[in-house]
């Protein structure tokens, strides 16, 4: 069976911390330290503007030499993010994440945003759906009690 | 087939760059961002002493408030990092990553370091790996031509 990102990877009613354009570097790496989370999604409002994740951190801030109490997130942020509708399915996000090298996808539902997803939450439904598929292909050529 | 570590992941030949425990956080991130990596591993003479990675720089240095210029790897890494042999599977190496929450993982043969990988290393072979397998059942019990 195919997995939809809602509901098969996160629900609709899902958690996220969005942190603004201008907050602080310093601020939001906290707030995902705090998390556990590898990236944020950067909102205007309840507009989704971009998103700010770990590899920013190193590769436009400490690696640039800035500041990240003086630096905002909005200078290093990816601006206006490629995002995906809750009824894609994992195949299709992790096809547009690989292809495009992503990490992290937003989705959105038209102006609502739901989630923040990494390719890693892909990867594993793709692979459980395939592990799936083939336990199911091998019960019918094997019959059920095969590998029990 | 069962993909294995080497040389179905990385090559026995693969250049990895480490660096040793006494370099700034900066360098390193410099390093990091330049070679488009998200983790190194840290190493004393020949020898792994630890693994060093951009959530790590998240977490432990710009979250912390820590100076990267004055702060060296060795204070902020993850000594003695959990390792796995060349021959190691895909599988095998996933579901250690999937158990510990690791993200990358050095490759080491007796004392000769030979890679670092990352979790989606792993997860696209073991998803290629049930993907061809599940071509195998279909075309068994479909023909050839199915889906062609």
């Amino acid at each position: 069976m195919h997995r939809h990102i809602v509901p098969d990877i996160v629900s609709d009613q899902q958690q996220f911390s969005p942190v603004s354009a201008g907050m602080s570097v310093r601020a939001a790496a906290i707030l995902m330290a705090d998390k556990r989370i590898g990236a944020v999604m950067v909102t205007e409002g309840t507009r989704l503007v971009g998103i700010f994740s770990e590899r920013d951190v190193l590769n436009r801030v400490v690696a640039k030499g800035l500041d990240p109490d003086s630096t905002m997130v909005g200078a290093v942020m990816t601006p206006d993010p490629v995002t995906l509708g809750p009824s894609a399915t994992a195949e299709e996000a992790l096809e547009l994440m690989q292809s495009r090298g992503f990490r992290h996808l937003p989705v959105v539902d038209g102006d609502r945003i739901i989630a923040i997803c990494s390719i890693r939450d892909f990867f594993a439904a793709v692979n459980e759906e395939l592990a799936e598929d083939l336990k199911q292909r091998d019960e019918i050529m094997f019959g059920t009690g095969y590998g029990a």
